[in-house]
């Protein structure tokens, strides 16, 4: 019989990132700065058991930050962190969308005093509504695409 | 008892792309112009069971036609295309890397008539030692880490 879901492999140490927004490991990936010289798996457009689709991330001898956590959520909110050691899941916790952002997101208005050569960093404000909106502080433009809006 | 190695889930439909170079199987993701709005699933640095290292790629619902594996072969050459119909093999061939290469590719010397915006298309051919070398029709330039020179 085929099998409906790509089953994620199990690993022995090292963290998970479950219920990733489908399309969006790879940038998670960029995000976390993490290199391709790492074992992991990437599962994208998995197809959930609760139904929809999300991608999954294994990253073999890395545990998550609570602050590498808070950078995926800019891309991810929601996502789920597992840390395990031993084969066993020692920690699990949802990704928070960071409150402010500090340097790390570049503002799209190209006028914008965070791009132009000031020596200031760029920073930004989760918008008080339920969208995951980030707000530039000095110009007070919303960021649209998060993702692409990342510093490499 | 831990698992050594990290399966390589079945697919019903598609591609498995085995036996990529450790660390390359985004780069081949890139080369072959996939979204990630398709099903996939990528390993990166799995451990082989002949020993060393590999990536794999599965691409569900895409047939890859010899042209695209050839492009591929630029990035990662010997890697196996198992074609899956209905969960079977229905054809399994190598990447062949192409005797020459036009227009994919870019020169690393900046100076090449290839990169001057003249109206031509650049052109590589691969070299006659075993070191899966391509060097520049045009200036004679021995291109170094083809990943990079492959045009987005």
């Amino acid at each position: 019989m085929p099998e409906k879901y790509m089953k994620a492999q199990r690993i022995e140490h090292g963290t998970v990132i479950d219920h990733i927004l489908p399309g969006l490991a790879l940038d998670v990936l960029r995000v976390l700065g993490l290199s391709t010289d790492r074992c992991m798996s990437i599962l994208i457009n998995s197809h959930s058991k609760k139904g929809g689709k999300k991608d999954i991330l294994k990253i073999e001898d890395v545990e998550l930050s609570g602050e590498e956590a808070s950078r995926l959520a800019l891309v991810s909110p929601h996502a789920t962190i597992n840390i395990i050691v031993n084969g066993i899941v020692v920690k699990k916790f949802n990704a928070e969308a960071p409150r402010v952002v500090k340097g790390i997101l570049t503002c799209s208005n190209p006028n914008c005093i965070s791009n132009q050569n000031e020596p200031i960093a760029s920073e930004f404000r989760l918008g008080p509504d339920e969208g995951h909106r980030y707000v530039c502080t000095y110009c007070e433009r919303d960021i649209i695409d998060l993702a692409k809006r990342i510093r490499s």
